[in-house]
């Protein structure tokens, strides 16, 4: 592996609301120097989460949310942000109250995804919540969430259904599925 | 499961080379109203692929590539951009030739990813190229990318490793292990 690249200078070269872009010039190892973009994270952000909750050994508990970004519904995992004060599971369990209407006495982080990682900076930890119990919280959603039960074992139905392409969903639903195999 | 929001107005707020952010208003059917940012393609995007390139039958071949978006070296797979006039599988061919130095006689498309559809309209076609033979072609990249090959039953190592981060590289894998299993 090459020695990690020098960062020349980096400046902020547009900015709305929610995203910054910063613009890097790169110097490689090898002498070749580079522009790039990326996406940076909103100035104050703790990070995001997404949650696996599972309401039996076999069974997750899905979400169906108008995704904007894509202009449709969408069948996938809960999942938001880190609010300041909290650390990740407590971020989980309280998305999980908010989205889904369970909180959960057994939850741990198993892993951490990168989105688009050439061109943004965003990280989302991945956490599996287990034992549940109902309890609801008022969310910010504008509309009451549909909760989708789906078997584990049927993740290439749900793939090849079209029902759910975020790829931080189904990567986090087939590593929990060998990781309940195995423990 | 409800009738889609009405979107009430949208505008480019924010754009630089790489990215366009559009602000939108939406109505959802129950009255509610939200403003929403999304990140848009650059203009004239075709899209873009991952491709998922078997050496054998067990055995992928994965690249290790500098990630600018989080200042680090990644493994993962191999992807690129359709340029003007390819469709899907040409683009795929091409840049497993640019970054793997392969070609792929057999080639398929076996899903589409979105990456973070609440916020991002990008969407990945997701390719595997199998009966593979060796061409190079120059490609853009800063320097010569470390080819690593990776047994399809090892993934929870390469996950739990932390050396491949990439939701779409990690949900592309667990579906191509899943799809060979099957075919």
């Amino acid at each position: 592996m090459s020695e990690k690249p020098k960062i020349l200078n980096r400046k902020i070269v547009a900015q709305s609301s929610l995203f910054r872009v910063e613009s890097m010039n790169l110097e490689f190892s090898n002498g070749v120097t580079r522009q790039y973009e990326r996406l940076m994270r909103g100035s104050g952000s703790n990070g995001a989460v997404l949650i696996v909750p599972m309401i039996d050994e076999h069974t997750v508990l899905l979400i169906r949310e108008y995704s904007a970004g894509i202009e449709r519904y969408e069948l996938g995992l809960a999942k938001g942000k880190i609010d300041d004060g909290e650390n990740a599971l407590q971020a989980a369990n309280r998305e999980l109250k908010e989205e889904v209407g369970y909180g959960a006495h057994k939850i741990k982080q198993i892993s951490s995804f990168s989105i688009a990682p050439s061109y943004m900076e965003h990280m989302t930890e991945i956490i599996l919540a287990q034992d549940l119990y109902p309890e609801k919280l008022p969310g910010d959603e504008p509309e009451e969430l549909e909760v989708v039960p789906w078997k584990l074992d049927n993740l290439t139905e749900l793939v090849s259904s079209g029902q759910c392409t975020e790829a931080r969903s189904i990567a986090a639903l087939y590593i929990v599925r060998d990781y309940l195999l195995k423990n």
